[in-house]
């Protein structure tokens, strides 16, 4: 890769990035153009970097191209925006194939085009690692943007999308009980579909148009876990969020080939395996689902089940507990302390 | 730095960027809301690396940040846009000082501050060195944009801004004849104005604009330097640019202190002083002027002035000379070959 100049590399980045329904003027000049109907747009930024959010011996370009644009795409649904537009800046060390790059650019593409979205600009510098800044843009058709705040006492808390799925991937792979491999597209086997999802996390979009359209009154992108990301609502809400366990049973149920796979060469038992789960489901990240409180009497639109009510603070000592599970403060073994943020 | 958590980071940054005309909803939750009245925006996005863009010896934060969000307010300005808002991708080091990073949110918030933008959101990561990828968003105004691809044979070639500032600055910096210092805020001597430059370039944003209305029929941000960026947009408009050699003589008058305090210790003399200061306005970089064409007829915008004219290529064998000086390729010594591209 070293021998090629950026433009050069630009002209074979360009061809893999089709206009998308709202690029007015694509890449190749000092700025893009977006339609922007709606007279306001959302806009949002996520940086990955190598060996910090992504290995480069188990992720391809590919993958994180795909994980990149949908963390972003994500944000923008969770305000409850249609994505139109990203633009993308990548730091890429001369070590690095010239496929890894435009693996990336597909995997941004293919990511962007089921919602009509596509990159319309971008830059590239040499550094010393990897790194992948993408920015995002969404239009909200008219709606009012839904933030983390809004949430009131008597909403139901809903979730769409999967919890635990990219954490029990991530632990697949770091205990070498699944190679990258096996999350490979078309792959199959127990644990494909963990490490297909932490390779190339996917996010229900269209659930949070549909979720403003519904009158949800506050949303977020779970990225850093289900515990986390509502004890963040919660907090921006200044109210609770009680959580039914029930609720999550079959979250807990479809990660139990995962589970085994990995208790099969530990001592560990049912229980450890119920513990890991239930980790997962809590507390890993990087899902993207969407996280939402609504109206009691709103009809929950497609994707979303209910997991929990909202009541406002008791005023009792243990105020700073903003999530509970059944009704307690959830633990989810050691780690726990970590999320507290 | 390593103390904070990206959480306590983040309210430490969040007070130093005020809100700017555009702001609808600025920084917390999962994206920013920002106005674009024309319902259409404009977006370019630009990474700077350390080592590469910048030195950490050389340039604060506080430079660094002043340089990032004018490169990309130069790249709106270009468009005929005006800037309405910025987010950021931060990579930090745990070496790093908290300094240095609320430097760089000063200095991105002071460079945005006069045209009424600012920083709306964020991101912070960890790693090895320092990146900052920004985006910067733009208002149209209802005026059409104004690409690289729209100069016709006759029109006047323009130039707003300054030439070899910036490639002066670096030049005595790199030679040990100024100090970082010699550049800061409020200092004196014959080298500060370039030392300045270098470190915290300025672009003449509202220029970009006013030429959009004067009727510009094509413009950029000359980045990479004059010759190089001349002959992107020649090549776009599928034109021969002809700059005489007169108009640029202030230029080089200009840098007369940068060349004579870098030949007061070596063994140049005017000659050599010559060469060095026609190759800092013709291939220096970073600068971020503007260079416009208009319509013969058409009364330059303030800042601008002619310093050329666009022809038809004339079909011989040299039709790939895209930009003369006084009617020939223009050569500027070593290095020259390099800006081909």
């Amino acid at each position: 890769m070293c021998d090629l100049s950026e433009t050069e590399l630009l002209d074979r980045i360009f061809p893999l990035l089709p206009p998308g329904r709202a690029t007015l003027l694509g890449p190749g000049d000092d700025a893009a153009v977006v339609a922007a109907p709606d007279g306001r747009f959302v806009v949002t930024t996520d940086v990955l970097v190598e060996d910090r959010h992504f290995r480069r011996r188990w992720s391809s370009g590919y993958d994180v191209g795909v994980r990149a644009a949908v963390q972003n795409l994500a944000d923008v649904a969770a305000m409850g925006a249609v994505p139109t537009a990203l633009v993308v800046s990548l730091v890429v060390p001369g070590t690095a194939e010239l496929s890894w790059v435009t693996g990336l650019a597909r995997g941004l593409a293919e990511a962007c085009a089921p919602v009509g979205a596509t990159v319309v600009g971008g830059d590239l510098s040499g550094g010393d690692s990897l790194v992948v800044a993408v920015t995002a843009h969404g239009d909200l058709e008219g709606r009012d943007p839904v933030t983390r705040s809004g949430a009131r006492a008597g909403d139901v808390v809903a979730h769409a999308g999967v919890l635990g799925v990219s954490a029990a991937g991530l632990a697949l792979l770091d205990a070498g009980a699944a190679a990258p491999g096996a999350g490979a597209p078309g792959a199959g086997g127990p644990t494909a579909s963990f490490v297909a999802g932490y390779l190339r996390p996917g996010s229900p979009l269209a659930a949070g148009p549909a979720a403003a359209s519904a009158g949800a009154t506050a949303m977020l992108d779970v990225s850093d876990g289900l515990l986390r990301d509502a004890g963040r609502l919660a907090r921006a809400s200044g109210v609770v969020l009680d959580l039914r366990a029930a609720a999550l049973g079959p979250d807990l149920a479809a990660l139990a080939p995962a589970a085994r796979a990995l208790g099969a060469g530990a001592d560990g038992g049912g229980d450890a395996w119920t513990g890991m789960e239930r980790a997962w489901v809590l507390s890993g990240g990087e899902d993207h689902g969407l996280l939402a409180t609504f109206p009691p009497d709103a009809p929950l639109p497609a994707g979303f089940r209910p997991i929990g009510t909202v009541r406002a603070p008791d005023g009792s000592p243990h105020d700073d507990v903003r999530v509970t599970v059944d009704g307690a403060a959830p633990s989810t073994g050691p780690g726990w302390d970590h999320f507290g943020g």
